[in-house]
């Protein structure tokens, strides 16, 4: 029942074709924590810098996320990333990106978090994803998220992380980098044979690959007409994921392929707007009733 | 029980990042017939050349296609494509094209013929596939496809072809060119507004989205491992689709749904091999079972 999450608590500014927002919430471990509220209370870990607003905390906090692990760096600012979406928003390119100290983020779990049994090591650098693993004394279920940068400038670290986690999740372009291999089951089984007997290859709007040593299962996307931005969808997928996987005793198969529908659902209502705004709006009914739906039209 | 098929019956030269095969067997028609062939019989339309052997119809109708719509002209040679493939088999460019004739094709069907129950008009000359439909005297479900070219250089013919269709078959960059919208599911919903009650949009190796008054449903496609050569599944879908179906009393939206998956499952053979290889070492049985481990294995 309890649920760690760490990774970037952040401030993003994003241009859509469309539309520009400036500073608004964003990070992995602000998504996923939300996402995973719906269900359950989340530990998070992270920093932020002076530039931090306390109302944020108050609205993280309103929602059962636990802040004991949030270090509040009493002079940098906190992690900004400043993107820009392609004509479709399939793509997108970083126009400025501040790590303000989060690369050398120690990470210290206060002593009352160390117990989690499942654990969210969001996109961050393998150290620090490494360094929070290592404070954890009995992790039932852990699962990482990796991004480009890290592949190319930590793969060693990545590759010590691989081998002690149960789940890799990753995007398309990102596991053809690390594998080097174009073909998605051909690199998902690969990534098999480096430590993780789970892995799941998000692709966007396409859905995601579910693949174990047993099976590769495909899943397709919520089909969202009114996609605004996707900024925090993978975030907000494994949250939904991991969220609902924290209320169940036993971390089978098949209720693993049950939280990745649930996953793809939550993730649908935060392309639905800006930053977290869409997650907010959103009742553990409403995403029920949106996966019921979407179940009953799948044959 | 009688399913139509008008389309191309053409010599193909194709180029893989690893692979070159030389004036192959290909073209809407033949690769649809002999999908559909796993399930009923089909009587063809189309059109070849001075150059066509004897042996391909030998093997065609050994599949219980029926070639008397089939035009074998004395002078002219048959449709060719010489296509080359990307790196990662999912986009390719036309090197060489000649169409021999086949715009001015046109199709008289057979006496026979003309009582049809179901119709595909495989990618051709919108005024092709009209001039053919215009001939079927009680058709009961009518499937289109397009491509690209037609849709640039004959637009107000396949907006008339619209109108008399109950399914259009397009892939997802040819439903943006169409419409103008890049939203997928908004596209389908604006091609419901042009005359077809159904829409199935193809993406490829990311499935399918099939869509109605009531529904958009997604349909992940087959995870393959070993894609050879992509060309002619997406007439291998709908031979799949259209040949199950040919075969049922009533064509209702379940019943559809199902067909689309067996279409995913036989495409995801043809990609396994060049031309129509991969689907003539293909039986019902493999079908069935493929069919079953990939519905097993989704959630």
């Amino acid at each position: 029942m309890t649920l760690l999450a760490v990774g970037t608590v952040a401030f993003d500014t994003i241009e859509t074709p469309t539309s520009r927002r400036d500073r608004i919430l964003g990070g992995s471990a602000t998504f996923f924590s939300i996402a995973a509220s719906l269900f359950t209370n989340v530990r998070l870990v992270g920093m932020v810098g002076k530039d931090w607003p306390v109302a944020y905390s108050d609205l993280l906090e309103s929602r059962g996320i636990d802040l004991q692990g949030l270090l509040v760096h009493p002079f940098l600012d906190t992690y900004f990333w400043h993107g820009r979406y392609t004509q479709d928003l399939q793509d997108r390119e970083t126009l400025a990106f501040e790590m303000n100290g989060f690369d050398q983020f120690d990470p210290v779990l206060p002593d009352g978090f160390r117990d989690s049994r499942d654990v969210f090591l969001g996109a961050a650098c393998p150290a620090v994803q490494l360094k929070t693993l290592a404070q954890c004394t009995k992790p039932r279920w852990v699962v990482a998220d990796t991004v480009d940068a890290w592949i190319e400038t930590t793969r060693n670290d990545l590759q010590t992380l691989l081998k002690q986690i149960d789940c890799l999740l990753i995007n398309d372009s990102e596991v053809r980098q690390l594998s080097g291999i174009h073909n998605l089951v051909g690199a998902g089984k690969w990534l098999l044979t480096q430590g993780p007997s789970m892995v799941i290859i998000k692709k966007g709007e396409h859905g995601s690959i579910f693949l174990d040593k047993q099976s590769v299962v495909p899943f397709p996307a919520f089909p969202c007409e009114n996609v605004v931005d996707p900024t925090g969808a993978g975030d907000s997928f494994a949250g939904g994921m991991m969220g609902y996987l924290a209320n169940q005793e036993n971390i089978e198969r098949n209720t693993i392929l049950r939280a990745i529908q649930i996953g793809t659902i939550v993730a649908s209502f935060t392309l639905e707007d800006f930053s977290i705004d869409g997650l907010l709006r959103v009742s553990n009914l409403d995403v029920e009733q949106r996966l019921h739906d979407f179940s009953r039209t799948l044959p």
